[in-house]
């Protein structure tokens, strides 16, 4: 058995999300189906972030056992033509030792969330972007982002289905930037942490677009935190603005 | 009557083109049904480019005459409300003189074609760039664009089914650029014209990605052109690449 560990980039619109679910296609479904096609084994896919239904993946890193001799090149090229016409592509593979591990082994994971702030809606960037019509005030945002990063009980900012044993984590970095292009103003949330909540970075952005649209105060904020209650929750942000991006190794 | 000039940015995917067709849904129906719906007036919307199925728009310029008197803003809300869930959307709503037109005051109009140049099939950008996964030499590329610059008989670079009286058209601007994100290599076209034949810039793009790939040297390229003939022509790029980014008039 070849352990190959694959970067994945993929659109989350049409999937319940990465994990295989029963009830319908998930991103691991996709990639296992494509495994099994070309090398006929039942392979189980292992990854650094369980992302939501909608939610997007430039830098997504897996694994899969395979017993072949194919080199890693191959067997991108092998699953990248069996997946289709699944929006999700290899776009590196490499061989690990057995004890590399998507997810155990992992130390840090990264996301950026986009918003799109301007009035008219989403076309080309549909689904690919939440668009809020407010402007919203960025450095009003990125401020009150570091009153959550260190070290916090993030309950609030925890989805009710979150299976983490404890609510307590550590916040790297949570940085808010303004883009802008030709006809559109857009606010950039990068996230950084050893690993998130179920929801934790959506319910973060969500309550820090409260603080860019002038609904909530740095204090408001505060007072959601420390409350330890997700009924305190300002907004949980929809998926499709959020994509998972690297995830750090060790080894690397 | 009021002449409302209208920015239009929209996702071709959907469409079998801008202008409007008996055969299907296209961004002319989508916009001239959305103004029906609020004002109930019958209106035949006038735009600067007549963008092909797939091809995409982030600055398309049309105009429409409207009995009313509300506000650009106000019909600018009114179309975006009821346009929904089109994939297109007025970002820029004008009131201009009745002899301002949208397509006969243009003097020069701007397209981009994005190729993304990577082996693996896209995901998040499918039908939002031509993917090729020979590395392409945008150098060569470039230096070959500028064989096709200033006025030439266009015939080889024109569609069947090309209106245009004449096939001599005066290629302003054809620059090739190299690109770079973290997963991609990106080459992006850029052709600036007072107007274009059916097919051209898709067609030009086509052949410098011949050049690129080594297929092509230069001097097929300008045999190509000197021989005025379809038959000669390397290769049309798909039209989910192009994007018709600008227009520009005298009075702006």
């Amino acid at each position: 058995m070849t352990r190959f560990a694959l970067t994945l980039e993929f659109d989350g619109t049409p999937y319940l999300g990465l994990q295989r679910q029963p009830q319908g296609m998930t991103v691991q479904n996709a990639v296992e189906d494509a495994v099994k096609a070309f090398s006929g084994q039942d392979v189980r896919m292992q990854s650094a972030g369980r992302t939501d239904a909608g939610v997007h993946a430039y830098g997504m890193r897996c694994h899969v056992d395979i017993d072949t001799h194919l080199p890693p090149f191959r067997v991108m090229e092998a699953i990248n033509a069996q997946i289709r016409p699944n929006p999700v592509s290899v776009v590196k593979c490499e061989i690990k030792p057995d004890d590399w591990h998507a997810r155990f082994s992992c130390y840090e994971r990264s996301y950026i969330y986009r918003i799109c702030n301007r009035r008219a809606p989403l076309t080309v960037e549909r689904d690919r972007a939440w668009q809020i019509p407010t402007p919203l005030d960025a450095d009003a945002m990125h401020d009150a982002a570091q009153i959550l990063t260190g070290e916090h009980d993030f309950t609030t900012f925890r989805s009710a289905h979150c299976q983490s044993k404890s609510p307590i984590k550590t916040l790297d970095q949570l940085d808010v930037k303004r883009g802008k292009d030709e006809w559109s103003e857009w606010v950039f949330v990068e996230a950084r942490a050893r690993s998130f909540l179920h929801h934790q970075v959506r319910s973060m952005v969500g309550c820090l677009a409260y603080i860019g649209m002038g609904r909530w105060t740095e204090n408001d904020l505060k007072a959601a935190l420390e409350a330890k209650d997700r009924q305190t929750l300002g907004l949980n942000a929809p998926p499709h603005g959020l994509y998972f991006v690297e995830a750090s190794y060790p080894d690397e």
